[in-house]
C-alpha cells in the first residue's frame, strides 16, 4: 500500500512526477541567484506568484553594502512581482512557513536544504538549488522522483532533560549521511504517544542531514491543533494499514539520553556523559531546529535565576517566536542569565555574521549541522538540544542537562 | 573663576597638564589596534588595569573568521591582563561605563570618539585614537590641554514629541562642525528645569559632533539619584559664580521643534515639518545617543498598537537597556509592532553589520553621524529622535511625532 509521499505526489516510489507546486520559498541566499537565473531566462513572468515567497533570513539586516544592495534587487522584485515577501526579521523560512502558511498535503518547494521540516505538517517538502527555483517560478511546477520510504516508529515518551533533538541525532547518527539519500522519512508514533508540533517540526528538519529527501508526519489532532492557532483548518492523513517501507527503525523515547554531535560530522554523536567537562567558548541556541519559542523556554527554565559562564547567544527562529518569548517572560529570563538575544533569522548558523567562532574555538549548538569552518574558520562545533545547550552555557563546558533540570 | 574642565584637570585653560587616568575603556575596534601597538612597545604591562576596560560593541557579534580571531586575541589579553572585559552583547562602551562605572570629577578617556558621552556624570571624558590608549595603559596618564569652555544655557520644559535629541541637533547645528574644536562644552541648567540623566547623556554624546572635547554637567541630584541606582553615591559639582566662557549660548526647551539632521551632514539641521513625507527605507533606533531604555519606551508609546511601514531596526544601547525593555513591555510592543530588535551594542550605525543600508536607500537614526557611505556606500541617512523615528516608522516617511503622541 502507499506511503504519505506516493499518496501527495500521486505515483508510485521509483516514477517520475511532474508537480504543480502549492507553495515555493527561497531565502535571501538563494532568492537572489534564482533571479539572476530567471533574468538569464528572459524575465518570462512569475506563473503563479501567489504561491512563492521570499524570505529574509540567512543575512538579515545586511550585513555589508553590497548585501544590502543583493536585498534591494531581490525586495524589489518580489513585491513588484506580488510574491509574498518576508524582510528582515520575520524568521526563517522554515519557521515562517510552518507558521500557518504550509498544510498537509501540499507538495512545498524551498530554495534551501533545510525545507524538509516542513513534512511535519503532512506536506511533501523538500529543498532544491536556485536554477530549480527560478524553473518553478516560471512554470508553476517542478519534476520529482517520487522517494521510497523509511519508517521510524516511535514509542514512549521523554525523560527528564530529554528532547525531540536528541532522538533527530541518534536516527542522523543510525542512519549515516547517506543513510536515506532520496528516501522519504516517515515518522510513525505510537499513539500513546503525543509529539507535539515544535518536536515535530525538530525531527523533520533534520532529515536532509540522513540524506532524505523528506521527513513526514500524518497529519492528526495536532496538526489540526496547531494550524488551528493560524486560523487554518486540514484533515487527518490516516496511514495505510501496510504501506511499503524499506527500511523499517524502532526508537523508544525512554531510552534516550542528551547527546551531542562532535565535530566535525552530524552523524558522530556521543553522550553528554561522555563528553561532559569539555570547555566551551561559545553556545548558541536557535536555528531551524531548535529556535522555536518552547526551545528558548525549555532554555530558560534551565538559566532562570543562573547566570552564563560562557558567551551565549540566542536567535528566535520567528518574529513570532520572538514575540512569545517577549511576552511571556522568556525573553527577560535569557537576557537576565547573561545571554546575546539576536534577532529573529539564521543567526551565525551559517558563519555569515551575529557570532562566528575564531581558529581554534570550540563552540555548541543547537543547529543541524557541524561542518568543519561552517561557523568559523578553524573552529569546532558541537550540536545538542536547547537543554544541554543551557546547561553548559551555565557550566562553561558540555553539561547535562538532566542535573540541571 | 574656573570651568568644570579646568576644576577636574586641576589647571588653566591653555595650559598643559598630565594627568592620572581614573577610567580609560575601548571597543573591539580601537583595542584591538591598542594591543598591537603595545605589543610593537615590547608588551611592557599594564600599570593599573583596574582602571581599564575593554568593552565589545562595534562588531558583535563576531561577523566574520576574522573578526571572531581578532576578539579572541584581544579577549584573552584583556581577562589575561586584569583588565575588565564586557563581552559581546554587554552593550555600547559609553552606556556600559555610564552604568555605575564613572564618577563625577574622575578623568574618563575612551578610545573612541563619543567618550565625551560620560561629561554627563560631571567626569572628564574625552575619546582618544588607539596609541594614546596603548599609552595610557603603560603608563596610567595621558596630558591633556586643558579646554576653554562654551556654556550653553538650557531653561524651559520640552514640548510634546520633542526630545533632548532635538536640542543636541540644535545646538550642533548652532555651532557648527568644527565649532566648539578643543572646547569643552558645559551644559547649565535653569533650576527650574530639570533634565534626567538620559537626557544629558544624549546632549553631551553630541558635543563631539561640534568639535568639542567634552560636554559637562555639574553632578546634582539627578546625578546623585542616577548613580545611586548603581549603588554609587557622589557629591554635588557647584559651578563657580563666574566661569570664564569664551562664548555663551542660551536655549529655551520651549521653543524647540522636532528636527532631523539632513544627509550627510550633523551639521544641517531642519524642522520635521519641512520634510514631513520624505519617504523611508529603513528607521534604525539606538546607538550612544539614543538606544537608552527611555528612548525605547518613548519610541514604543508612539509604536504601542500600531504596525511599521518600513523595516526597523532597534538595539537596545546595552545589557541592562535590554532587560528593562524586556521586563518592562516594551520589547514586546516594539516587536508586536514589527520592529526587528537585534543583540545591543553599536547595531548598524558604523555600517559593519545589523542592517547596512544599499545604494540609493534612505534611512532614518537616532545615531550621531549621517557621514556619506558611512552606513552603506551610497546610501543617505537623517538624524532625528527616537519619537521622530517611532512616528516616521509608522507612516513609512518623514513623519512629526507631535502628531503621533
Amino acid at each position: 500500500m502507499e506511503t504519505l509521499s506516493e499518496k501527495i505526489l500521486g505515483a508510485q516510489a521509483g516514477s517520475f512526477s511532474d508537480k504543480q507546486i502549492d507553495k515555493a520559498f527561497c531565502h535571501d541566499g538563494t532568492g537572489i541567484q534564482a533571479k539572476i537565473i530567471y533574468d538569464e531566462m528572459g524575465a518570462p513572468g512569475i506563473v503563479n506568484p501567489e504561491a512563492c515567497y521570499v524570505i529574509y533570513d540567512h543575512i538579515a539586516p545586511a550585513n555589508t553594502s553590497q548585501t544590502a544592495d543583493l536585498h534591494r534587487e531581490l525586495r524589489d522584485f518580489a513585491t513588484k512581482s506580488g510574491m509574498h515577501f518576508s524582510d528582515i526579521g520575520g524568521g526563517i523560512c522554515h519557521q515562517y512557513m510552518a507558521e500557518g502558511r504550509v498544510l498537509p498535503g501540499e507538495v512545498v518547494i524551498g530554495a534551501d536544504s533545510h525545507s524538509c521540516t516542513l513534512g511535519a505538517l503532512g506536506a511533501f517538502a523538500t529543498g532544491v538549488g536556485a536554477s530549480d527555483m527560478a524553473g518553478i517560478w516560471v512554470s508553476g511546477e517542478t519534476w520529482l522522483r517520487v522517494p521510497e520510504s523509511i519508517a521510524l516508529y516511535i514509542s514512549g515518551t521523554l525523560g527528564k532533560g530529554v528532547e525531540y533533538k536528541d532522538l533527530a541525532l541518534c536516527y542522523v547518527a543510525n542512519l549515516g549521511m547517506d543513510g536515506a539519500t532520496y528516501k522519504s522519512l516517515e515518522f510513525r508514533v505510537d499513539s500513546t504517544s503525543e509529539i507535539p508540533m515544535e518536536g515535530r517540526l525538530t525531527l523533520s528538519n533534520m532529515a536532509v542531514e540522513a540524506g532524505a529527501k523528506t521527513g513526514l508526519w500524518y497529519a492528526d489532532r495536532i496538526t489540526r491543533e496547531y494550524l488551528a492557532r493560524y486560523g487554518q483548518t486540514c484533515q487527518d492523513q490516516k496511514p495505510h494499514d501496510e504501506p511499503f517501507y524499506t527500511q523499517e527503525i524502532w526508537w523508544e523515547l525512554d531510552d534516550l539520553e542528551p547527546c551531542l554531535a562532535v565535530p566535525h560530522r552530524v552523524d558522530t554523536v556521543k553522550s553528554v556523559s561522555e563528553l561532559a567537562g569539555t570547555p566551551l567558548d561559545q553556545v548558541f541556541i536557535g536555528t531551524c531546529t531548535n529556535g522555536r519559542f518552547e526551545d528558548l523556554a525549555r532554555a530558560a527554565a534551565i538559566l532562570d535565576g543562573k547566570s552564563v559562564a560562557v558567551r551565549t547567544i540566542v536567535v528566535p527562529a520567528s518574529q513570532a517566536d520572538y514575540l512569545q518569548a517577549a511576552t511571556s517572560g522568556v525573553l527577560a529570563t535569557l537576557v537576565a542569565a547573561g545571554c546575546t538575544v539576536c534577532s529573529p533569522g539564521c543567526g551565525p548558523c551559517l558563519g555569515a555574521h551575529m557570532g562566528v567562532l575564531g581558529d581554534g574555538e570550540v563552540g555548541l549548538s543547537t543547529a543541524n549541522r557541524n561542518f568543519r569552518n561552517r561557523m568559523g574558520v578553524g573552529a569546532s562545533y558541537y550540536l545538542s538540544s536547547p537543554s544541554t545547550a543551557a546547561a553548559s552555557a551555565i557550566a562553561g563546558e558540555i553539561a547535562d542537562p538532566r542535573e540541571a533540570v
